[in-house]
């Protein structure tokens, strides 16, 4: 075991799939009480945190007991576009609605200005390039491939900092954020969504240019977009399914499938080393156990919104 | 010479006073110019980073050229409470204003939180604590000395963390950020006012815990109370001289005397050395030349608000 409990996620030794098929004789479902089926898991960043506990797993199945103000919660969703349901997990789900929501409560963005956004072909990077450009911002990407910064031009972002920062959206944590402070012109906004440089490692960066927060009267907001999302749905809901299915905003997937293929997603989105935002497929569109057209479980499928918003 | 201008300022090495009275005949006042008899020195921890720069000296006499909206701009003291000059430099003067408006505009404060303040018996510090108390809320504070954690008791701090931080005045930085994220609660607010601990050091410590940022909803909230002055200075004028005057604000203040003075207190404050807010006497309040009662120029005379209002 890593020491500590802080390295890489590892397919068949940190993580592991069972794959015995229990019934669970104890659950029983009250008034109001909600079984989930699951069709897609989202793999994102942040799930490194929840993998401290060992004792968190994905399942086929879940049940939850709650009572009817908790049950009121729960969302619908229509889908008159008829997206695939991964979609919802990605440009349209939590990752896309963090973009969304931070960039609207946290940016104080004004046309001219110029936003620096790390991890940009990701699925929150992606969205909040997609946000700057369509308010008049230069926007400067950081990726960690070629392929990823061929995606965050192709989506809008520009090349080369002329100017200093005004905005950093930070996805990485550590030396970004050492660099960007020196680069931030004054009174600029740094909006922390995550620190993915931090995660996996016990000898955590130590950020050095943090007095410059009072010289240059920069702000910092850390936030969760769960602690928002109420006074901002509505409006994402309204607005945004729409323009991803007309293709106005771009987003791309990784697909991976069934539980040894979130095993490996766990891995690589820690790494870095998948190339679009992952989703792992338990179930098809139709129900039934999902698996790549060659009858694979654990390879990798790309879908582009920028060319099709259908699998390829 | 300290390697790369970064280290304490060293009285007779990297300050000098210069004792030849030069009348500057190429000085000339046009229409709406000032001409300023430099009554008392204002020495806070900020002047480090215009100790950079070789060339910016403290004056008997200074002179500016403005125009008319500039000379508008000027503020009348009227005194009417007949406080020493001295006060309207410390806890009237930048450091309380900075206090005040930096609280007023970033804290949020609600009676119950919990407020944790560093270097508590300075100018900035002290005026802080008096505010949260006002407003209900448990503050933990910390200073230099044993003398200094007296003074921050008297004016209402309470002893012991019992419970996390909710907001964090930041005077100092450095390690002492490491320590307050540690202890900060969910939606804590931490206000950057400065950062002693890294003015005279090339070596600057760094922040390692900056990922509690995202994970516990932090904001950072650099300011310098120039910018904002304007919207809180006539309240802060309508309301603190007649606090002052009777005694419900309390302040400290350490005299030093003549340009000699002024050179011991710019090392001084960088160290942590003066006792309380540094003020320099030039003159006395009849305009002669300021000097200890026993006739000399670099003694020290402290004053205590919460023992008199007139100097001891």
């Amino acid at each position: 075991m890593p020491s500590g409990n802080i390295d890489y996620p590892k397919p068949g030794e940190t993580t592991r799939v069972d794959k015995t098929e229990i019934l669970n004789t104890e659950a029983t479902l009250h008034d109001g009480g909600v079984l989930v089926k699951v069709i897609a898991l989202s793999i994102d960043p942040y799930l490194r945190s929840r993998m401290h506990d060992p004792n968190t797993p994905f399942e086929s199945y879940l049940w939850y007991n709650m009572d009817a103000e908790q049950a009121a919660q729960l969302r619908v969703i229509k889908n008159d576009e008829k997206l695939p349901w991964s979609t919802y997990l990605g440009v349209l789900g939590m990752p896309g609605q963090t973009a969304y929501i931070g960039w609207k409560q946290y940016s104080q963005a004004k046309k001219g200005e110029t936003v620096f956004v790390t991890s940009a072909a990701g699925a929150v990077g992606s969205f909040v390039v997609q946000l700057a450009k369509a308010q008049g911002l230069t926007v400067i990407a950081s990726a960690g491939s070629d392929d990823k910064v061929e995606f965050v031009q192709d989506i809008g972002a520009d090349v080369g900092l002329e100017n200093g920062i005004d905005i950093y959206w930070d996805n990485v944590g550590s030396e970004m954020v050492d660099a960007a402070l020196q680069a931030m012109n004054n009174f600029g906004r740094i909006i922390c969504c995550g620190a993915i440089a931090s995660y996996n490692t016990p000898n955590r960066y130590g950020i050095k240019n943090m007095h410059q927060v009072v010289e240059k009267r920069l702000t910092f907001n850390g936030f969760i977009m769960n602690d928002l999302a109420k006074d901002y749905l509505p409006d994402f809901y309204k607005t945004y399914p729409r323009m991803v299915a007309s293709g106005k905003i771009k987003h791309r997937e990784q697909l991976y499938y069934g539980f040894d293929g979130a095993e490996q997603a766990l891995a690589d989105i820690q790494k870095g080393e998948n190339i679009a935002k992952p989703v792992v497929m338990i179930l098809d569109e139709e129900g039934s156990k999902a698996s790549l057209p060659n009858g694979g479980t654990t390879g990798i499928t790309s879908r582009d919104g920028t060319l099709s918003a259908n699998e390829s």
